[in-house]
């Protein structure tokens, strides 16, 4: 076998194998297939996609390029149901933090393998790095302790899972070949597989500040992750949602693990802020489908009526707190840090015409944010756990002119002046009340 | 400027502007801009192809990476016209050693840069090589003195010469990026224009045992040739030849040397075989498009004419055996050698069936060759001077069980071994006179 045979068979339209798919990605694992030949493949992927076999069989490749993690721990103490969820990314997009305790106070299982922020969308491991202390490089068997003590865990990939993916992406970004459907599949489904998750909730989201734009191309890229993961032998499911404007009202590590305390609250779901609370509104939605994977429940309607009572009891709260402690925070001083602890460096946006606000960007507000300091552009970069954005106006919002729509902090005052007008240009007016936005487009299958 | 974002626009549709494609080409020959990149975008040329603006700026940033030739020497000893020709690669295609002389006798130029054989094709360097002491690797000033003298000078390129494009078509040939037709335009014209010729004659070969098997994929190539070659300022004229089956009566290194010393025989055209000959049909073709290139004849027809008399004249076959003693070889050793330089290794290859030769396949014989020694699959290996095949039958001969059809020298017996069966192959019969192939199918434009 010879890898430019292997490239312009897939160039030429021809469905390669699954020996020829293993070939060449534990070739290039090993080193012995070049990047140069590794790019042009990938861009032939890229113009001719793959079949659900070829997709299947490339995933399955890059999940044995390395370790897998076995879950359930020897002595038979921790079991199932392992469920995990996994979002194609987006701003303000905090759900998992509130997800894993609350699936967890229903004996469901979230082994949760999570990422950083990159370009525009923000990262689940650095909102929780912004919990003084809090550790986000576990070791197998201090996660699978974690897992079990408190029914979730939280951890960024070791080295040894996936080797395939780091070096495939790596080379994916700076090659043009980042925005194909199965090669998606394969990097997200090779790792959850890897995770030694049985069930996976998939957030797919389309809109302005989504990885995909368009609903048609989401829901390509969900159906080919249900069919994907289904013949790996998961149980999978996906919900295509909107993401045109930020979820919920805060953007910002440390920012966004208050808003989740706050959802976290045992009076939440009776208090005010419930109806209108987008991000809440897709938590529990992704968290119903959980449940029925964790075979809690029967349907969604009785999966999501489970949460809301779970969420009342406190009981995820209470595990929430926990686990900060377990990772090595102090769940004490966190309560005590909430609204407090910011960046002096602040500055406000306020409302420049009487009326509605129709839209908020969300793609011009996550690339604001990388520069106030809460995301990165490059993977080496640090980001700010103080600095972000506050919402005090959504969209639909009755406003008049100064009033502040945004309260803004930013890592320094170069960072601010530089998102000042991308902030601005954010938010969008209209004179009458917008259509509310459908947040659940679909669910697959 | 980015190289990945100029990745991206290509793989999207866009047009590259001139400054994108040089930037793409300067940091790649500097080494700035990675193989993988390059290889990554060489794909997205290879879907989404390239306008002629595009290809025309491509060719020239190539000719651009290197130094390039001024013929005419400082003392102005040396005028045009320079007329060139270049052969997309076939089989007994052994034009450029009748063409040269043959020209040079009317007077025009031509500064000769070509290639070496690879895969089933051979190639000017290795056939010239096969005359002992002949030299292929003359500097610029050594060049331009043959070429005053004997009015034509062969070598190979000098690495000074379009660098971008060893280094491009090395990461091509790995990476299923080469049958690409605004890359192989680049590739080519680069290297002719920067050798300093003013008028170029193409020989774009289809059919069995070209590059190009459809002949509409030949004539896409051929008038991307011409249009960028008059986009650079070029006077570029193309062929569209039949390549199903070799050309000539001979295919070897040193053979066909000897079949073309032949031609060049001042009788040749008077004597039985003209009649038969495709290749000194072809030959003549494209020899009279040079003379109107060269601006010695008004039209084809006159400058078929004059390049008969010129062979009749006998002057084409002095200045041959001229150049070969300016270029290190011994005129009066070659014409001993005549007949009698070949391999000890022998076969025959005699006709299966009683009828006619239906085909002789290009392709099979050209596969066969490189096991004979006569080629190369990979550019480091070494070529054997002696070895190939003599055709005692071509299509359209009559032919009985039994009857010699090829005469077969190889390097040594296991490449004999080897090769027998694929000549064997090569050989189709049918029971009545098969139709005569056409040889030239178009000229462009």
């Amino acid at each position: 076998m010879r890898a430019v045979d292997i490239i312009s068979k897939k160039r030429d339209g021809g469905e390669l194998t699954r020996e020829e798919i293993a070939f060449f990605i534990k070739g290039f694992t090993a080193g012995d297939i070049p990047d140069y030949q590794v790019s042009a493949w990938a861009m032939t992927v890229f113009f001719n996609g793959m079949t659900a076999v070829e997709t299947a069989a490339l995933t399955e490749a890059m999940l044995r390029s390395g370790s897998t993690i076995d879950l359930a721990d020897p002595s038979g103490v921790l079991r199932g149901p392992f469920v995990d969820k996994h979002s194609t990314g987006g701003v303000g997009d905090k759900t998992s933090l509130i997800l894993a305790p609350l699936l967890a106070a229903l004996d469901i299982r979230v082994p949760m393998m999570s990422g950083r922020a990159l370009g525009h969308t923000g990262g689940t491991l650095d909102k929780l790095e912004a919990i003084p202390g809090y550790r986000t490089s576990l070791q197998v068997d201090e996660f699978r302790d974690i897992l079990r003590r408190d029914g979730f865990a939280m951890t960024g990939q070791t080295k040894e899972i996936v080797p395939a993916d780091r070096l495939l992406y790596a080379l994916r970004d700076v090659t043009g070949t980042v925005e194909s459907i199965p090669l998606i599949t394969a990097s997200i489904l090779s790792k959850k597989a890897a995770e030694g998750t049985e069930g996976l909730v998939l957030d797919v989201k389309y809109g302005a500040g989504a990885f995909m734009k368009e609903a048609g191309l989401a829901e390509a890229l969900a159906k080919s992750l249900v069919d994907t993961g289904t013949a790996l032998g998961l149980n999978v499911k996906a919900l295509l949602t909107n993401m045109d404007e930020p979820l919920g009202s805060k953007v910002g590590n440390f920012l966004e693990v208050e808003e989740c305390l706050d959802c976290l609250e045992p009076g939440y779901l009776q208090s005010d802020k419930k109806g209108t609370d987008d991000m809440m509104e897709i938590t529990l939605e992704l968290a119903a489908r959980m449940v029925v994977l964790g075979k809690k429940a029967a349907d969604s309607a009785e999966g999501r009526s489970l949460c809301e009572d779970a969420l009342k009891s406190g009981k995820p709260k209470e595990l929430f707190l926990q686990n900060v402690k377990s990772q090595g925070g102090d769940p004490d001083k966190l309560l005590e840090m909430r609204n407090t602890y910011r960046s002096p460096v602040y500055a406000e946006i306020h409302a420049t015409k009487d009326g509605f606000i129709s839209c908020i960007d969300a793609m011009k507000i996550g690339r604001a944010s990388v520069l106030l300091g809460v995301g990165r552009n490059k993977s080496e970069d640090a980001v700010c756990p103080t600095a972000g954005v506050e919402f005090h106006s959504r969209s639909g919002s009755r406003v008049k002119t100064g009033n502040k729509i945004m309260s803004v902090w930013a890592r320094d005052e170069n960072g601010l002046k530089a998102a000042i007008p991308g902030l601005e240009d954010a938010v969008s007016y209209s004179s009458t009340a917008p259509e509310p936005r459908q947040l659940i487009l679909k669910e697959i299958p």
